[in-house]
């Protein structure tokens, strides 16, 4: 009976027209059903309890200190930034906190704080700093103006009805409609992008239309500005273009349209998804529960919960995001973006139980329907484990510009993990990283992206704002695991260059038991030049672990020099090549991230293949390389020309061909053993790869050999211009002969 | 009843005397009435249950692999050498199995075993590796030899009784006998010093001894050979001298009059304590179960209970132990010598119910009659938990050479705690850091010890070895964060020098409230040249987190160099001083360990103070320093003249002063606030100390100031010729007078 009583009570819910729902306050993300299901649960649901009483906490402490509005002065991590996104993010919380326990002290809170804005408001200025190409009035860029918006949005909504007519007309006039306007015709720059920026401005702008029920404001969000006066070559501070070559309009339908591809993948990966993703699911909540006839949550076939899933599985073992282009490391699902992300999903996108495991690890749920449901979830144990599995995305609206791909093997509390790069570039925030890769162990970087140059909210760092040498080392290539030619960056380091190409997915298949590959082409990032790279992982009881295979291609008409880097992280421990080092550091190079990079160590060797063993986090890693007398073997070390010790010390071995058209660095890489530092000792410490061969390597078909120390000889095959996986192929080797079918086929013979 | 039963038992066994008691097995470590015990509560105990359980499947995997006993060829981290070591921890651990489970296959495996050895051992010559002062047979050393007899005696002793008198007197004959001879007779050098590697020989002999009931091994292990025949110059492979200049005697009882301080100190420092720990305690056990008579945890004001307390106040906030001298980092009380020590100071020291807390942490129990007590103890609940305090230990058989203060502030779980180090040399492995001190934060290393250069049994790293690098670096006054005059390492980096001479404890007082202090000096690492180093840690609301001052004061009549070097952890965050980095590097200097950093930067500056924030584990430090114009503010960076990337790429700052008599380094360390990587928020990241002035310096007294943003002045005044803690203390500063009582004295004044 009760169970009727509420899915009658749902139905109503959902699918009244939004005209006639849109009378009673809150609305937005929390709703006078919630409010209520949300007490009544309060008290048997642990993880909401928790996550309420948390609240209350923090929002007491905050409260005790009184109320600080300061005249906006100070870049990210200075005092009056901190300041205003504190007060907002409190007052977020407060307009809950009064919704759910009905204490009239949050409610004033919020009031007294709003109307101290509204007095401040009319009176601003854009922000004294200028670098923004859209300076905000409270901070100094619109975005961070906006993330205000979307959380005093809630908090208006929240007491709404507990206010006097006249308090929310002084409110709306001096402060919500004008910074509503400020953010949208004031700044269409901002506004009218297909960008993570522009995605906070359409949620504020819609949020705060849907509390005042403002129609224009509403439209605006959802259809963008019909008129926008934005020149096509106009790009923003970081660099990036303001528009799509193509783009068709804007608002948020065109953002859902044009900023995932079909897997749900985001071009300006996950770091930026991540934040994205937090505005773009609060709106659509808020979509949701004004506007149920807009069916927000099935739209572009499920698009909302595809990029939840997209973002879930561009993370480690430990949740924390693979830092591809400007990403700042150490940012992971716990953020409370994807606690917002994870519950909205969950509620509106079928109940999935694998999500209820990544809320269980946030420890922490909305408060609001969704997170109550995901705290009943949980309560009831449904939860069942979110296994990664390994995955290619499409990258580009549809799905035609490239990709990810994501190989893992071995269990997930012991994971080996590869992540390959094959995507378009990633707007304003992409590097020029084509065909990199990364690699991680047990949930750590064994051979690392380095992320973003930046400090994110840390006043000492250039305001908490991009740091010179994101552009001048983090973008450039030589500071990804990728071929470098002649010394210079793909596309020349030509944001606009790069951002017409994308990369080309040759083949994925992880399906094998002993073996998951992936293959891809780059034809743009240097003109005249074929880029090809196939990383496999290969599992067998002949090797304790599983085994990296990078196979890496060029084709030129010309002769170059080719640099092939590898960012190990940890300390060497041994090579099998004598190498020489400088009494004197010199840069490696002259430009292009090779300024930054010191060259601290030079090799040759006349065997053919040459070893480099390393030891990070208890564990030893051996790579394995094919090389000829002529290749040099280069360690280098970051941190030249950085006058501010803005870089991390990190090192790199380079593997260097001169002179070559066609050539094709074949690297196998190992994980031996483990060293227990309590008790001393190391176990299985060796490499026991030998004989790495190249067979063949010619236009059509690439085959590579090598052994094991226990006598194991395995061979792989690999067609370069085929994929089909019907086709047979044959080849010729020193007078014998070997066919399989398909684009790659590994084999072993003891 | 049965109580009474049980005392009258135990009273059997510990007071009859030795000879005849000496006629069953097992008696060293296990005894009979353990194994008997052991059985009754064995599933009662889920620790000791857990214990033995991961034991046998640890022995049972090993047994699978059958038995291997090559011929000695590898050094340390290679295969024959892993084989040697790991057949003897198993074969201990299957004595036990055998003896708590009855069952034969154990006894079978440790006899076949032992036959092996007893065929081989009497072909082997010396190891063919023959870098060591005292080369072993089965492994390079007589040291892993001397390992090696320690267990197989236990697992001897376990199988006595099975064995058939044949088989014993062939194992007694051909192995052990001549075994234990060649580590004593065969290698006085090895077997006669007061070092922790003749404990080793000592427990060695002497536990084989017992099991075979040979009073000549007996008294050769508790009371030393005779005439060994040492030139008083003789030194080992590592530097250290093999006898003391006024080593009276040798054997256990020497041991352990010499090796500790009265406060149970070990002056090779902790990580070698732990090392030497495992043989004093296990054949403490054995001479208390074999010769009660004796009383040995009461020797000497109960050591062994002294030394095991003093080890685990050697460690910081997660049980790691402090670097000081040749340390490899990562080792802790979980490592299996402290479970030992823990155990056994349990069960013969009192049952001091702290220490089964950190049994609990180490998870792991002995399979004796001691680990049997922890288990009944922790399944009891009777655990309370061990609190480190700030405490000061002295150095010295006699407890006047010298010392080590640890300041420890803040709750446990967030700690902050400074280590200073003013002991006597260390013996061979001890290093030219007179006065130097870390510090640590939350656990973590904040300004760090870089510990020894050596990765321990890691055969890739000079088979195990110290490596080169230790001495050139590792052991130098430079790469430790104390005073270096003229680029000269403390007593000219001369062994025989500094193993002369010993640093003063001037006052150590932890007992107040807002100030913990600690003062020392040093006359002789510089002759005519005084050092005298004051820190405190002050703790007062005004600031977040505790405060620590540095007072490094220095008296000359001549012109001199002094550099003081701070090994920051973490990333420059910023810094309030100009300085310039060069565009190629350079080492810093010539020889002293200055070779291997190179010059990252250098700046000077006009302010009265400078500061250095920087950041690391997500908190944010500032260090602030009196400077004067002419002082050079130093950065380098660790890795010059490092031919096989032996050392970290570790950085310093450090403070020059050029051509100056009488000087004083004043500086003030802060932990500033906190970075949350997954909200991005940075909190209190700015220092809040402001105008640090040395009002006063001279041979009498020293007096600083320092403010706090918020207004709070400070003030702290030392006395530098007086410490008796009555003596009245006048001094005028500027036409104000300042009295106070005692050594020092801190004031604060809004």
């Amino acid at each position: 009976m009760d169970r009727v009583k509420l899915v009658f009570i749902v139905f109503l819910i959902c699918f009244l027209p939004g005209s006639g729902f849109t009378q009673s306050h809150p609305r937005l993300v929390l709703t006078e059903k919630g409010v209520s299901d949300i007490k009544s649960n309060l008290k048997k649901l642990p993880l909401l309890n928790q996550s309420f009483q948390e609240t209350i906490q923090e929002v007491d402490l905050e409260m005790a200190n009184g109320i600080e509005v300061p005249v906006p002065k100070d870049m990210a991590g200075g005092y009056t930034h901190e300041r205003h996104k504190k007060n907002y993010l409190i007052l977020q919380k407060a307009g809950v906190i009064y919704q759910i326990t009905g204490e009239q002290k949050y409610a004033v809170f919020i009031r007294d704080m709003l109307m101290q804005y509204a007095k401040l408001y009319p009176t601003l200025p854009q922000h004294p700093e200028k670098r923004s190409y859209a300076r905000g009035k409270l901070f100094w860029q619109c975005l961070n103006d906006a993330n205000w918006l979307v959380y005093m949005s809630q908090a208006y909504d929240c007491v709404y009805d507990w206010l006097k007519p006249e308090e929310r007309k002084v409110l709306e006039h001096d402060l919500f409609r004008p910074y509503a306007d400020f953010l949208s015709v004031g700044n269409p720059q901002f506004f009218n992008r297909i960008h993570n920026h522009s995605t906070w401005g359409i949620a504020a702008v819609g949020m705060i239309g849907f509390v005042m029920n403002d129609k224009v404001l509403i439209e605006r969000a959802l259809y963008g500005l019909k008129d926008d006066g934005i020149n096509k070559d106009q790009k923003d501070n970081d660099g990036g273009l303001i528009k799509l070559p193509e783009q068709p309009g804007a608002g948020f339908f065109i953002q859902l349209d044009y900023l995932f591809s079909p897997d749900g993948y985001y071009t300006e990966g996950p770091y930026y998804q991540r934040y994205a993703l937090y505005p773009v699911m609060l709106f659509a909540e808020s979509i949701e529960n004004c506007r149920p006839e807009l069916k927000i949550f099935e739209y572009r076939n499920h698009i909302l919960s595809k990029s939840l899933f997209a973002v879930l599985n561009l993370t480690d073992s430990e949740g924390l995001f693979f830092p591809i282009n400007d990403s700042q490391k150490g940012m992971s699902y716990l953020s409370r973006e994807l606690v917002s992300a994870v519950d909205i999903i969950y509620f509106f996108g079928g109940k999935d139980p694998t999500l209820l495991s990544i809320a269980k690890k946030q420890n922490l749920v909305l408060l609001d329907n969704t997170g109550l449901s995901v705290a009943k979830g949980l309560a009831e144990g449904r939860e069942k484990p979110f296994i990664k599995k390994s995955i290619e995305m499409t990258d580009g609206a549809n799905g035609d510009q490239g990709g990810v791909g994501i190989i893992r093997a071995g269990d997930p509390t012991d994971e080996l993990c590869i992540v390959m790069k094959y995507t378009a570039q990633g707007m304003g925030h992409g590097h020029f990283d084509k065909l990199s890769f990364s690699m991680y162990d047990k949930g750590k970087e064994v051979i690392q992206d380095y992320g973003s140059a930046r400090f994110v909210n840390i006043d000492q760092k250039n305001g908490g704002a991009y740091l010179p040498e994101n552009n001048t080392w983090a973008k450039q290539s030589v500071a990804h695991n990728t071929l470098v030619v002649n010394e210079t960056s793909h596309f020349k380091g030509d944001f606009e260059t790069g951002n017409k190409y994308h990369s080309y997915p040759y083949f994925f298949n992880a399906t094998g038991k002993d073996i998951q590959i992936m293959s891809a082409k780059d034809t743009n990032a240097y003109p005249g030049i074929t880029l090809h790279r196939t990383m496999a992982v290969i599992e067998d009881k002949a090797f304790g672990k599983p085994l990296v295979v990078d196979i890496f291609r060029v084709q030129s008409e010309k002769e170059n020099q080719y640099d092939l880097p590898y960012y190990f992280l940890g300390q060497v421990m041994n090579t099998d090549f004598e190498y020489s080092v400088p009494t004197t550091l010199l840069p490696l190079g002259k430009d292009f991230g090779y300024q930054h990079l010191w060259k601290t160590g030079e090799g040759k060797s006349g065997n053919k293949n040459v070893k480099l063993d390393w030891f990070s986090n208890e564990r030893f890693y051996t790579i394995t390389t094919v090389v000829s007398p002529d290749d040099q073997l280069l360690f280098a070390e970051l941190g030249a020309k950085d006058p501010l010790f803005n870089l991390r010390r990190d090192q790199s071995y380079i593997i260097r061909k001169n002179k070559e058209k066609d050539a094709i660095f074949v690297s196998i890489i190992e994980t031996n053993g483990h060293y227990d530092p309590v008790n001393e000792i190391s176990a299985n410490s060796f490499s026991t790869i030998t004989d790495v061969e190249i067979l063949l390597n010619n236009e059509q078909y690439t085959s590579i050999t090598f052994d094991t120390k226990t006598g194991t000889k395995w061979m792989l095959n690999i067609s370069n211009t085929d994929v089909y996986k019907d086709t047979n192929h044959q080849v010729e080797i020193a007078g014998k002969s070997y066919s399989w079918v398909g684009p790659f086929e590994l084999t072993k013979n003891k």
